[in-house]
């Protein structure tokens, strides 16, 4: 059960309202998030409702049958807004775009990708400084000077950024030089970096874990937003299966699962999915028709010469025609309704 | 090597060919389809192109890197067209619906079926009659009577069917009361099947194996088409993953990829795809935008109370408010080109 | 429910209690197997057992709460025999060897691979003479003669066979040459050819599907067993997964999983399971700690010149050296208890 | 390429062994481990390897094809040894267990458990104190003063401990107070974590990803190996796949898989990669004729008791029981050679 207390609710009528879900031998997790506090009761006893709704201090009280509480929309039926600022929201509603690098690489190569995107009215750039790499002798990234350069340049032209936050100690020194925190899929079930992105008050984007099944990555995010962090946002990036043909399974079943399951929006990442150029597009399209509220794909001047993922990454002539088909094709859902 | 023989080739000039391809250690195995006759070549060798193809007696000439050969874009660059007769035609370009229930079960509900589709201008519909269940306590359908029954009350109203060929004796009684062969996902590499249906002068439609790659798909339409039958369509109908949320997980990157390695037509099913209704909608959409050919789902009058598959049907209303939006969507794929 | 009828059972007896059993909305399916007269009562709801219980005309009466019914060991403990004659038993506390070429190529092939069996006192000899293949331009097999052959001389030297069957056309004409039919793993959920099978008084052996799961592999094994067949083993061989450093994931865990669910021996096929030499070894030595009854793996004089599955074929040595290291196993497990 | 530097190479030697690396257009990555100094050239020209095999300076130098190097067989034939101290020897030729619970709970039941595995001659206690859960609600440990006791409870019994470190951060406050590292399935491709325990000079173990390949788990070892530390070895524990009749798929392909790729000790932990308690012994002991070189497994005096995991967690006498035919198991394996 999930019961959002009443602000300043008194000391007393807490304690009490504490007691008593106790004595329906459920454990209670207090949550306080940016948005006000809670208490999460995790039970299985039947117990009557009427003996604890009616208690002074509860705003409100909701039995969520799912094992995650907070990021259920049986608990919150209206979608979540995650506000970066500038007129920027992510929601469903509004139809979001993210697009750059895979890896940071040059200034130049920053300021191309800016141009481009200001171009195509994008206003998220993606771009990784800390890259996780298979093998240890690959490239890594630029690292936190890096992260600085991207980020002043974006700011000049009213650019929001998206980077790969992978690990703790990296979360304070980036935090002065990011918009969104992205946490990877190799890290979808990194508990203590999870737990430590619940107590900034920046927006989260979590993908997908490599094999991760829906439900893990509603737990991971349950993890950040009963952590304190409520601006929060799903990726899909593909799965794992027996099929290589291509070099993941971007499961476009999650995206009306997710809508379904949780308020938070959901973001569909066709380039890791697919990871083969020519089938970005008509993958990304289908993303929005199955109900994405946002799509984040790869782009460079030229993929042939990119640090790392050329093979999945659009040129910049490619990506202009992706962005007027993805709007054209999401103004269509809006219209189907 | 796919070598297109000159009609009323000479037998000497045939033989002779036969002899220079065996000549460069190539197994040669001789084609003959609705459309024409065809040598194929299997081997690894290098060879000198130019020795084989002045001879007399051949069409043309070309060299197919896939293992699989005929059912390759490589070879014939054109889509293939599959003529139902009466107009119906399933072909890149057009559109496609094929809807129905999973079972036949009476001439009530065949009967109500044909009304929905006739009123929504969909041509083909789908039904089993032999029905292929994990356990041999469940309903396995209607039978040869069944399908007569089906196929008179269609053919009164015009309408075209799809039903599912389990073995090879049903070849044979099915054929003057089907218009396409479906084979269902646990036949797809039933060899000795699609051996048959590969003499059979009747279209098939080929479904993706439960946990079956996208080469193994073309390989197994290779065998209907190297057995003679160029009336062959593909279709994806979802696949096993460790995900537990859907039935199945619909794997729309097979629809880009199969479009661009086959010049067959490309078939999606996201009833079995996905297997909950709530998400049939979503999904058959976004395989529009993947580039679908075609669509192919379960509806019913009152699905909760049909033989089989209950949970996956749409009913009437929702299925004319999907054929409206799939329509809609594919007039936009067209349109973004 | 499955209900043990007596011999001779009167059929007013029998009469009332099949309608016994519909009193209580559950679906009756009689069987009739090699070994006696059942009932198969299917449904949900609760009832009164003992109204049923002393009827006239039941020897037994078991509950099985499984969704598979008559190879479940909820209802029989005692492990099946599946008897070969000549003293060739299979069965728990038994350990059975199969061993011979993927493919049956040559008289002189047959003869070398007895005479190393024979040496070494292995009784069943497996090979293919009906092939599946991916391909249809790939090597499918010698047919009914290779099999004649091949049956002709195992029999000059107290060899039993086990040979794969793959459409219902094959059980008569292969029946007077095989000891054993296999149902190979593109086959597991060909219903007609299990279906066909059960009414065979003859050993077959079910392999798990190419992603089967193991309750799939237990349905499929009813189909046969309630079609009238009680001669029947199960196989493990091998599963689909992401994994990539093997041909298949030889799946273990099934081992003692089927173990615990079916009276039905299990054998264990090496071979297939990780289709590279090196490792067949460890694997069929791990099989036999698992629990298996059996092994079948694939030994040739020349593996290098087999004409088919190479890769995973043992030569005679080294076929020596696993048949006296896989006895030494069984040994030891046998005395662990 | 692998080169070994002789020791106290001079700094001359050294620069101009890298500089003829880099004109063959070779990256070079200098490595010092606990055990010399190494220079690991990466890129695919091809060069005269006598140009730089005579250079002095260079004690040794390996063509190593694999794409990890340090972690290969084919650079290093020898087996790894662990050793741990007090006669405590983990490798090839020995045979390790680990035993004891999921989590640390209590001092009694660290006694408990101590007391059961110095009566059954086990060196290696398991036991989490930092526990990785899906749900933010779940138990998550005792934490670092868990840790001490847990220690210091071993030490007085001469018992070494494993337990998992789950962040950078608390590697350091470890260190003192373990024995072995363990890095469990969801981090196995945490780099960051890899990165600093190759830092350390006490031993890991790094458990196979959740759906990691094989190959995978060799980078992450190379990981560990490159950053300084070669007191690593390798565990088995069940990977993701469709089936759903056991918790996970004990993949015992990867043993001799594994042990044929490196050179590190393989573990496995049949506990985790079955998860159903009476399946855990023919498990192991399958492990065992695999190839393994250890087994760590879940036991607790009162399983039904236990914080997490009872299901798959053996009692004591079941465990006592599962040693005796462990060792006898791997006796018999020694001998078959």
């Amino acid at each position: 059960m999930i019961i959002q207390l009443q602000n300043q609710v008194a000391e007393a009528d807490r304690k009490a309202i504490i007691e008593k879900i106790k004595s329906f031998r459920y454990k209670v997790t207090p949550v306080t998030t940016q948005r006000g506090d809670y208490l999460i009761g995790i039970g299985k006893a039947e117990f009557d409702i009427r003996s604890l709704g009616h208690m002074p201090g509860i705003k409100d009280l909701h039995i969520v049958s799912d094992d995650y509480k907070l990021v259920s929309r049986k608990w919150k039926v209206n979608p979540s807004v995650v506000d970066l600022g500038d007129g920027v929201e992510i929601k469903q509603g509004n139809f979001t775009l993210m697009a750059g690098p895979c890896s940071i690489e040059t200034e130049e190569q920053v300021e191309k990708t800016i141009a481009h995107l200001v171009a195509n009215n994008v206003r998220i750039m993606r771009g990784g400084v800390f890259k996780p790499r298979s093998s240890p002798y690959s490239f890594r990234g630029l690292g936190i000077d890096g992260l600085k350069m991207f980020y002043a340049k974006c700011q000049e032209h009213g650019i929001k950024i998206i980077t790969e936050v992978m690990q703790v100690s990296q979360i304070a020194p980036m935090y002065d030089y990011t918009d969104i925190y992205q946490v990877g899929a190799r890290n979808t079930q990194n508990f203590n970096l999870l737990d430590e992105l619940g107590k900034v008050d920046k927006p989260v984007m979590i993908k997908r874990g490599i094999s991760g099944t829906i439900d893990e990555l509603l737990y991971s995010a349950e993890y950040v937003f009963s952590g304190g962090n409520e601006k929060l946002m799903l990726c899909e990036r593909g799965i794992r299966t027996y099929e290589t043909a291509s070099r993941n399974t971007l499961d476009l079943n999650a995206v009306p699962i997710l809508k379904d399951k949780t308020h938070l929006p959901v973001i569909v990442d066709p380039s890791h999915g697919m990871g083969i150029r020519d089938y970005i597009e008509p993958m990304a399209l289908a993303a929005v028709m199955a109900g994405a509220d946002g799509i984040i794909y790869e782009t460079h001047e030229k993929p042939e010469e990119a640090a790392s993922d050329g093979a999945q990454t659009l040129n910049f002539a490619e990506s202009e025609q992706l962005v007027k088909k993805l709007r054209a094709t999401y103004e269509l859902r809006q219209k189907l309704g």
